[in-house]
């Protein structure tokens, strides 16, 4: 397909939007778009430039016989604070309280627009690690899941918390549920993660810390490494887990007979 | 910020791109980019020619007070059927055959390209529909939810098979589970859903079809209305549901002695 400069920058711009982390050789959009390789590399400068002053993200060049570019999304830091503060005054709404002391998220982690922007932020975070897999404890963390896997562009996989058929074989470890004190099961697919995997584990909220703790143990037996973990909101009252984290949101506080959450920026925000 | 015109086509098509169905005025990205509204007219017009010759999608103008340009992302039947063809050819390895004729599904819905490419193709066979949500059920078509949704930029909402503190109250109502003949619940939790809405619903894969009934009889509760069912699989034998529904594969037989698998295009490819 012969297109004009203009016309091709705009395709190439979406090649690369929708293919992150993923190294292109100029030959392939050469051979698309029947241009020269110097006048790509060209479009290229240009897309690089717009893309780095409207803090899109940054191209690289990968020299060498398996070489092209590679984009990688990044946020600048003023919109990441600004999107979490408008998260932040949402997730304040009293409304949210839930007989119990819980609070409602489901609307806010279904939400795509939502979702892109967090996924954004959190591999952002991330972005110097080499990372396989996002891994996540099913239903709620799914979604943040696989948003931060769309911006790293690769798989997830989720732990269950029963047994299904549909699954084939499974391996299972024992985790303390936090909030009953019970000792229960979590699950996850034999053929879903391989060894040697390096898993960015992904999850919606953080209080005792036993889900987490619960898919690093599962790690061990996929043996399979941590790189890091993510929690959209951590209610974490000064307790020491025994991994580090990185949260979006802290909720200080959840007054249930007053009606009042406070949140505020999590410890990803410290420098 | 002040750009010269390829840079700021680069960063307009970024904009688009994640912001499908939206409407944006010319004035916002006027604003934005400091240039007059018919540079910026004229910017869109090449972006529009680019997407549509490159079938990533159509660019509309909507005059009026409230008018502005608004991007649907499509794809040309050539690349969902390319797309769909591999996928059939992935589903159909015998490695995926689990004891009782389940088929192992989780890798493919939980690689983000294979996902986005899902979205692209189901949000294509309902973009003349006004969607205000898409409809799943926990876990395995949370992924697929999304996907479409992203496309379609709207939430979707997850019911549940197990009632969860974090929902708060629920609306339930019983349906088949195909699979054991048994009656079982199913939730909704009763903030997730406006009356009114228009709701696309998405599984993974549709055998009986009593996880789709059960999901239709939530909207009565609801007051909302069906727009359509999306699966990603079917393994109908020449039953008859009580709904329509589009298929990207349809699973024509599972041979469980043999380990074999046949997969054919869904009728979603049915003209």
């Amino acid at each position: 397909m012969k297109l004009r400069r203009s016309e091709r920058m705009v395709v190439i711009s979406n090649y690369l939007i929708n293919n992150p982390y993923k190294i292109t050789s100029l030959s392939t959009f050469s051979e698309k778009y029947e241009s020269a390789k110097s006048s790509i590399s060209e479009d290229i400068a240009i897309i690089k430039k717009a893309f780095e002053e409207s803090a899109i993200g940054k191209i690289d060049t990968i020299t060498g016989a398996n070489g092209g570019v590679i984009f990688t999304p990044t946020i600048s830091e003023k919109e990441a604070r600004l999107i979490t503060e408008e998260l932040s005054t949402s997730l304040s709404n009293s409304d949210r309280i839930l007989p119990g002391g819980y609070i409602y998220l489901s609307d806010l982690l279904s939400t795509p627009e939502i979702l892109r922007n967090i996924g954004r932020i959190i591999a952002d975070a991330f972005k110097e690690e080499k990372i396989d897999v996002v891994m996540t404890v099913a239903t709620k963390g799914v979604p943040l899941a696989n948003a931060v896997a769309n911006v790293l562009n690769v798989p997830f996989v989720i732990v269950r918390r029963d047994l299904k058929i549909t699954e084939g074989s499974t391996v299972s470890v024992n985790y303390a549920s936090g909030s009953s004190d019970r000792i229960e099961k979590m699950f996850l697919s034999k053929r879903s993660l391989k060894p040697n995997s390096k898993v960015l584990i992904v999850d919606d909220f953080l209080k005792g810390g036993g889900t987490i703790s619960g898919m690093i143990s599962l790690l061990k037996e996929f043996e399979s490494t941590l790189v890091g973990v993510a929690v959209f909101a951590d209610n974490n009252q000064q307790k020491h887990y025994q991994f580090d984290y990185k949260s979006l949101l802290h909720i200080s506080k959840i007054d249930i007979d007053n009606q009042i959450i406070d949140v505020e920026l999590g410890n990803l925000f410290n420098n």
